[in-house]
């Protein structure tokens, strides 16, 4: 995957398919890292130029992957809603354009992708295991997977420390849920107001798995001793979800997404060592 | 790559051109690790049972690799040549099969499938960097390339601590090469008497590069920093030949191939953290 997540096949879709017009007036996104620097990449592809706000806990690996791609950045104090909802003010008051991260068609549509890849790959799936943040990669695939083949389960990851959307579900309207610290960044922070995702996640998600902390820093150390791969703490999310749960799929055949591997390495020595 | 390294490539044609006949009797073979995973995996699959000699030096990743997939395990004493000659001389004594890790056409015609994934992927490759260990994976790739695009390079690889093959070259014959301890111990070991990667890599090689022991090392973290992946030595001795030469190939198109990640996590996480 391209810079290191799915967040490119968002980014690249949505970046395509926006007007000469609009794209003069200018381009701005917000990101926890994996959409900044998915957009970045695209953005320069494209020859678009973008500006990325980010929020001032970024890891330091993110922060360089999305300079290296040549995009503007712009820190934001608290959260990521916070940079969200900054980018999206400065957006409208200066009459740019403002890509969500995940409460987006198009950015949803080119997560989805996956889906199809998915089903390409492997017809005779019974599950899919997919981390939730925002909720655009679940949105994107379990869409496509629904209209497709509606018996896929969809399972719904979240890190216990930061069920942002699962408790949105729960009390049937987006509203702030108090999160705390996680190995998953990429799925940590609030739903913004109105995303579109909200009313997609409630049609889609069949399952919700809660994984503890503990479990998301040993399932990368699992992975990274048996596969030798780097996953970041939101694939360890889907994984050590569809491993609480595997019980319940004997003999049936999963999907796990392994969403990116942009964990700073710092963290993952770490974790591992 | 099933099992982390291009060795699978080799060892599932190997077994699979194998008679009914010659099955029954046994087969062994011998390896620094790779070729042994690769091998426990194939014959699993194939339904085959087989017995792998190590060196008594292999690592505890790659040796538990090999028993994950159920196959019989020998220590040697001594380098991974040694490993070989007590394999070969075993089957010849009792009748079975000795495959070797890459004196075997049928092995290297494995290999070199990557040959036709490259230029299917890149069909206007200059360069393609391989690090260099028996010759089965340069055998394979160079000898498809040559024949389909005999104008793309052909850069042989090699740890400057281990570079048996290429001073056998330099001899004009297969002779013993005193190696030092590397990093890549995916290519390390001396040159099978008799082996046909000789006369190939004579005829497909167009380029040498030696690798010093720290630029290996840099290698594996500066890929880890950069794209987080965890690749072996051999693949960063290929990566690094191809940093050395870069000047050589200003705008050109050039593959490098990462032939393996089973580095063991302590050492991985001793060069990167």
């Amino acid at each position: 995957q391209k810079t290191g997540s799915f967040k490119y096949r968002g980014a690249v879709n949505k970046l395509s398919v926006l007007p000469a017009n609009v794209i003069e007036k200018g381009i701005v996104t917000a990101s926890t890292g994996n959409h900044g620097m998915a957009s970045a990449l695209a953005a320069r592809q494209l020859g678009i130029s973008i500006t990325i706000y980010v929020p001032e806990n970024v890891s330091d690996a993110k922060l360089a992957g999305i300079e290296l791609y040549g995009a503007k950045t712009h820190k934001v104090p608290g959260p990521s809603l916070a940079a969200e909802l900054c980018a999206k003010e400065t957006a409208q008051r200066e009459g740019m354009t403002f890509i969500s991260p995940y409460n987006d068609k198009d950015i949803i549509c080119g997560q989805g992708t996956i889906g199809v890849e998915l089903l390409e790959q492997l017809p005779n799936l019974d599950a899919i295991f997919i981390a939730v943040g925002g909720g655009g990669l679940i949105s994107g695939v379990g869409s496509y997977i629904k209209s497709i083949a509606p018996h896929i389960d969809i399972v719904a990851c979240w890190p216990e420390n930061a069920p942002s959307m699962l408790r949105c579900m729960e009390a049937g309207e987006i509203r702030d849920v108090i999160e705390q610290d996680t190995l998953s960044d990429g799925t940590a922070g609030g739903v913004e107001p109105g995303s579109i995702t909200f009313d997609i996640c409630q049609k889609v998600i069949d399952h919700s798995v809660l994984v503890p902390e503990q479990e998301i820093h040993a399932t990368v150390k699992e992975f990274a001793m048996h596969e030798r791969q780097i996953i970041e703490g939101a694939a360890a999310v889907a994984l050590a979800g569809a491993n609480q749960l595997a019980p319940n799929y004997a003999n049936k055949n999963i999907a796990v997404i392994l969403c990116g591997r942009n964990i700073a390495l710092e963290k993952f020595n770490a974790i591992v060592g």
